[in-house]
């Protein structure tokens, strides 16, 4: 019998994490799966078959093991965009609002040339806060994004909206109701 | 003319950072490199051919992009090992000691089954403090760890001989001298 588990299948939630009232939808559980890490990265690739892509950028921590098995499976290079002060060559920062405070993201300046065409990955779309902020970095060093990918969307949080509006192209293998 | 640059070609040395004295190792020039990152994974993976692993683990954060790749070219699942607080299912955890306090990783307790066969990745062995954490993390859940393997060794500072003492099966790519 074949099996026939969904991407969505494979993502355990957890409840109250971090902190009371959350449902937390958990991609290790995915990226565990040797058929899940499959499917996940197939089908993050499938709307962007026969473009050009030069390199994808992923979010610290989590979308740098999707972005690490996604430049792999395209046979290109993989940036990361990190928390402040963890790269160690010259960068550029973007700050980005938390719910309660902001944060840094940056980028090294010289990771991206300008008129590369960027892929942008990571495993969850809420706000769309951190995906901004990685947004911007990328389109500050001449980046042009091709697309934005996430295992996960969660719809009523807005996130889609949010890139949407900067002209986005966003691309989600799943929803899930709720924060 | 063939590219005929290796793996350590690729990695940029940033003088004093994070702090003065230190020659800090960036892999992520080679990560960006669509060659770079590809003759790290097959490189890293050669002594393994043939040989059985069920899943890949690696080490947060630069072992989540590597680790990401690697598991994706064996078709295999990715174990994340994250610092402390970040894993929202439950956890077991090992402290180790940094150069100023200590620190502590953690694991999923269901993310590896007894009798998994584990290939351990990172992108740097060091003094092998933060491996060896991860050694004893998945060995505490029954994994059989069948090799550990880096992008770089940095043989001054010891950590093979210490892996090595636990019976680890050492592999890196290249060696740089000093700390």
């Amino acid at each position: 019998m074949p099996n026939a588990k969904t991407v969505k299948d494979y993502i355990r939630t957890i409840v109250d994490f971090p902190h009371e009232g959350i449902m937390f939808r958990d991609v290790t559980t995915l990226f565990a799966d040797p058929r899940g890490l499959r499917l996940a990265v197939d089908q993050l690739l499938h709307p962007y078959a026969g473009m050009e892509i030069d390199k994808v950028a992923g979010l610290e921590a989590r979308g740098f093991i999707l972005g690490g098995a996604v430049a792999h499976q395209l046979g290109k290079g993989f940036v990361p965009i990190r928390k402040k002060g963890k790269l160690p060559g010259k960068v550029i920062s973007e700050e980005y609002q938390l719910e309660y405070g902001e944060a840094i993201v940056e980028i090294h300046d010289d990771a991206i040339a300008p008129g590369e065409k960027i892929l942008l990955v990571d495993d969850l779309l809420a706000t769309g806060g951190t995906a901004e902020a990685g947004i911007r970095l990328i389109e500050r060093l001449g980046g042009e994004i091709i697309g934005c990918a996430f295992v996960i969307d969660l719809p009523e949080l807005g996130g889609r909206k949010r890139l949407e509006a900067l002209g986005m192209d966003v691309h989600a293998l799943c929803d899930f109701e709720g924060a």
